[in-house]
């Protein structure tokens, strides 16, 4: 039987500041991935979410990111392996008070926008945020792009692994997510990007944007919750699985 | 027999800013207060701080105090009880996660500066910073200046407490500290200061600045780590303290 | 005849964060406030909405705030007056850059939030911000509440003042505003809100919640630009001085 | 005859943190860049240093870098060309409000650490920041690395430009210097470091790393201020220049 899990970034609300629909993203994922203060929320919105997530009954991870607000994480910033380290344990820490306050374990870490991108493709620093989360809690499960630095070094330090697949966007040939500058680098068709995650899950693969088919490994399936249409698209994905026989579930359930 | 605790501030430096003797308080005091990265400190200065603490067997607290870098965490900010429970729970988190990398247990939490000063004279503060170190540990015990709110709330919650009193300081009748601004609000001589220290601690007394004495509980002597001079000031503390028969212990060996 | 200014708070978005309708209320405001990337804006921001005021052909005031993005400028710091200068000064630097690049004369300051509350209450953070007006330029007019030591520490030092009234706040028989948690702070009946409103511009009074009429200089009136609520209450409004011949005028060309 | 300019960077203290000996390094340069508040200083660090560059009679200009006050600036950040060009400007209207209160022309803008050096070698974000620099004051002379993009960045939209060297630092065979993690990358040797100083100012030529001469154009000396070596060095690198006859004066007076 084929299993995968749902994830959604959650509580990126700061101050004064709201974004994403955190209430409606939380009826349709199996795991939240929540911002830990530094590129996105607050100590005040990470308890509001934390509770929200508790009361939903959604499995959760900590989103640590860059130090850039301005940039919301999503710009890359050269950090050393120890900055990367400290960085992470610090932001994992902090979630972690607020998961224990509102009754929930740490099922995952998944790093956030160009934390996540950039130590996907280099292992200093890919082993320098499973090494935080190992030091922190070797029961936590390192979520990250399937086929990246970030899950070889997960699974060279002992840690659980869960891969992640994208419906939305196109692959290279090594696995990587084609740059969003690239054209063609946004599946824009629904019905061809949904068929893709079918796919991905059942047969492990996918067509890379050269053409020729990729390994994927599809523990879970990253997915938006910024706006009306995001929800609408995930929507239609949970009704795509269940008519093909795929079950949802946390990954903490079945990776190891 | 006497027994008091010395306890300072540290880990306060932040990327190329360097602040305080570190190494050199960690020989005198018998307990740390150590900067969260709020108002002081980064991830990589309390990792490093930490480590030292360990090596010199010098008892750790978490010190998390305003969202104010700029202003050292001295300047008053108007928070609501709900923004300083998560503001201090957030700092105690991340503080936890770098104690437990470094095998440390957290004997304390001292609020810094003004979150001090503010919570010690108003309650519902006071009870936010409480709640959420009882939500966290509630073997974790506040230090709070002697006679303050911070230290009612403590009790009122169940938490154990030690009471602080400072060697330099003025107090008023009400047993809060004299604003520095008001002449006499220090005490520059330092026979005077060493002389309140231990009649603080044998007699539980102390001439207010109205000439009048009042009460006061001795478990920990803040001093401070910013300069050869205030090192010479705690030395000579240390030596009197000495003399007097009165032996130096982290208070969480005798507070209950 | 009569004249009044509306005027809003713009540029209040920050990075990924979206805030205000600022292209609806620019259509139906006189003066805009730009918030200076301390409170909230950031140089992007700052950049884009003095480039959208050129165009519509809507005066601009610089709005420097508070260093607290998280509390949106609305919580009370403790600054010294030194402080107060210095960074009203920095912000308007900032901000000059701005609306020179895009061809902007600036017509005024106006203090966000907690600063603009707390200076018109303290003559000397009044003074500050004001001299750090007239040293970067004293042509510049500053806007605070009617009645309040804003107005008196620009007259002070000799810089014009454009007097605000609120259509939606209560006032206190001293001119303040009530505080917002006070029962009936709020004016929340609509029709009574502008009658209040017409009152002030054209006999220059309103009656304080005490029950007794104070008097009021109407020289600007504050409105929000935060959801269609708020622009429909402007709209109203603007209807309504039409209807009693009050012209909507940005206050550079009346206040002296 | 020939004439060069010593600068080096000034105002970098933040809050209640202090770096570097900026009373004596006014007495060593003719060119001071004064950060403005982003990687490092704060308004009120801003308004003492301008103060005391005024009272030395030294030039000042503005030393912008990225949002990045934990890495100091000097960690590469991937902003966008509109990214660079608003944060360039909006550092520089702030430092200009300074400049204007404290009765000092601007003699320039230097970009710092990561900014410096990325816009070094990447035209586009070097064409945004002399962009903002000529929106500002078209006056306003770009002072660059020796050959770098941003000196070309200055030529091509007509700006003055100064050209800076490094008396400790190797240069590869392109005018870059040489990475600090390379071997050889530091001149240890201060009489060699001199000697090679004097050559670069009387030949306009450098011997790279790998023993090629490579033309520079040596405009202006970067030297440091972040300690009594540093101010020693300085003082040699002075009385060398005073024995060879080459005059030390500030550049407005002499670049093109």
């Amino acid at each position: 039987m084929f299993r995968v899990d749902l994830n959604a970034d959650l509580g990126e609300s700061f101050g004064a500041y709201k974004i994403g629909c955190d209430a409606e993203v939380l009826e349709q994922v199996t795991s939240a991935n929540v911002a830990c203060g530094w590129h996105a929320g607050d100590p005040v919105v990470l308890n509001k979410t934390l509770a929200m997530a508790k009361e939903k009954g959604v499995c959760v991870g900590a989103h640590p990111g860059y130090p850039d607000l301005m940039g919301f994480g999503r710009r890359d910033m050269k950090l050393t392996p120890d900055e990367e380290y400290a960085y992470t344990l610090y932001q994992l820490g902090a979630f972690a008070a607020f998961a224990k306050k509102n009754g929930l374990e740490i099922q995952h870490l998944k790093a956030h926008g160009a934390m996540y991108n950039t130590a996907g493709k280099d292992i200093n620093l890919a082993l320098a945020i499973c090494k935080a989360v190992k030091d922190f809690d070797p029961e936590i499960i390192l979520l990250g792009l399937s086929g990246s630095k970030l899950i070889e070094a997960a699974q060279e330090l002992g840690l659980k692994a869960a891969s992640e697949i994208f419906a939305d966007r196109a692959y290279e040939e090594d696995g990587s997510l084609v740059n969003r500058k690239k054209p063609g680098a946004m599946i824009e068709d629904e019905e061809e990007a949904i068929a893709r995650v079918v796919r991905m899950i059942k047969e492990g693969k996918v067509t890379a944007i050269t053409g020729r088919d990729i390994p994927v490994k599809a523990d879970s399936i990253c997915v938006h919750g910024d706006g009306p249409k995001a929800l609408a698209f995930t929507s239609r994905i949970r009704q795509k699985l269940g008519e093909e026989g795929i079950a949802l579930a946390p990954f903490h359930t079945f990776v190891s």
